[in-house]
């Protein structure tokens, strides 16, 4: 794995966290997007090589309206970034590892991601995420 | 902020979860260090520019013994990396952020460190850190 790609945090007001956010950073988010497959919409913000990702909930059965129902606000996943996500997607299997969708899956900016089933991970849900080279630049880009 | 410096994650058996991590990362943890002042033992993997801690509790009142009662395992902070720890301090505090600590304090890992209340960032503990220049290499180095 290379880095962390990107760090998921779970908020229940993605405009009052945007705000919050610009302000620790010092720099604005620089991307609102909408994965309809999630349920969520997301905004973007950069930190050197790492990207912080806050996730609103856009209907109640999203799985981050489920985490915040839950947990309330706070980290929801961790999304470290791989050259080969079937290649890790192999490899994690076969070390005994739950991968919750063996076929990789559309997520945001312009990613190909997987994730692990965080009862096999110390609690903590992890993303694989390849860059997708066959995507085109999505709608909702600022 | 310059980049995510690592991610704290609280374990139940750091030696379990070394081997756990290890398999995830394909690469052993680089150093164990016990952090007296917080009651702590940690161990640290690194993944390109950043790196994953691991945290176990030494004593039942320790700020992690806390949260691993009440949250159980998964992600316990995370830690960005500042060039100067202090004149953060000062900026957040003046943004009105709550800084736990407003004199910087000896993290693991040769930081000096600062933390956020979680009440103020959408309940996420957010650590400040910058080189400690004044530090030597810590006991318990691998």
């Amino acid at each position: 794995m290379k880095k962390i790609e990107h760090l998921g945090i779970a908020v229940h007001d993605l405009e009052a966290s945007n705000a919050l956010f610009e302000k620790i950073f010092g720099v604005p988010h620089y991307k609102i997007e909408e994965v309809a497959s999630e349920g969520v919409k997301t905004s973007f913000f950069k930190v050197g090589p790492n990207k912080i990702e806050l996730l609103e909930a856009m209907d109640d059965n999203s799985p981050v309206a489920k985490f915040l129902e839950k947990r309330g606000e706070g980290v929801h996943h961790i999304a470290f970034a791989v050259d080969d996500i079937e290649a890790e997607i192999e490899r994690l299997t076969q070390e005994g590892f739950t991968v919750l969708n063996k076929i990789p899956k559309k997520g945001a900016d312009n990613k190909l991601v997987a994730f692990l089933h965080p009862k096999g991970t110390n609690g903590v849900l992890i993303e694989l995420c390849q860059e997708d080279s066959s995507a085109t630049p999505q709608s909702g880009e600022e």
